[in-house]
């Protein structure tokens, strides 16, 4: 007897990434909260992906994951507003949470570092020189902890 | 040509008054956030049905809705502890927030004002005189902006 290994949705990989987000973020120390499944009436209420939450320090995370790092990510112009009007709401910080898939890694960007294309959407280059000035999650418990500012990692 | 309704499962009659309970929140100027569904492996993060976040003041709820108004509620020991922790590490205070049906009313009942049964789970009673000390939902806009702390709700 044996199965066959049914192939993973898209769908589905994007909640196992988010669950690995969620995961990692509350061995950390945060309460941690994902959204709803997409498409249900909850969304139109403008739920951002995830929001982490430590000591009153709140984060809203809209979540990307990419097996390409050579390609840029483009978000949707409404995602981004939709993710400020929480945090602005929440007196959080927003940031796009991207995963390289095959390196497992977590980056995050806030999104007023995020580059705006000329048909007003956003964007995100994954190139190696870029991403120093990513965060990674040990420096969102530095910033919840109030060790160091967001200013001062984008200043570095 | 006409068609059934179908009676509305008790399962998604519970969305119905979440999601009630979150656009209220929406409308107050709070940041919202709903549990994935129930029963999904999120759940093992241990999330409270509902968070709202104001200005870094953030609420976690656990909701009951109960269209007895003569009866008491009861709530698990681990709920309240899920819920507990959850406030614990995002710095903010947790809530029973109960939905009497028939009346439309929301009322919020904090975890420290629970009474614990002989089993060590909780209760809550709804009868006239102990609603007096719970919060409305205006109750937890004062809380946000800090016109009033949670002390002097109590100790009115």
């Amino acid at each position: 007897m044996f199965t066959v290994a049914k192939p993973m949705s898209a769908r589905r990989r994007g909640f196992a990434h988010e669950r690995d987000l969620a995961r990692k973020l509350w061995a950390k120390g945060f309460a941690v909260m994902r959204a709803p499944a997409s498409g249900s009436k909850a969304k139109r209420l403008r739920y951002p992906d995830l929001v982490a939450i430590r000591n009153r320090v709140v984060f809203a995370f809209e979540i990307k994951t990419t097996s390409n790092a050579s390609r840029d990510i483009y978000i949707e112009k409404e995602q981004i507003e939709k993710l400020i009007e929480f945090s602005k709401r929440a007196g959080g910080e927003a940031f796009i949470a991207v995963k390289v898939v095959g390196e497992g890694e977590w980056y995050f960007i806030p999104v007023s570092e995020l580059v705006v294309t000329p048909g007003g959407n956003y964007k995100i280059t994954l190139r190696e020189e870029s991403r120093s000035r990513f965060l990674r999650i040990d420096n969102l418990v530095s910033l919840a902890l109030g060790v160091k500012t967001l200013r001062e990692f984008l200043e570095k």
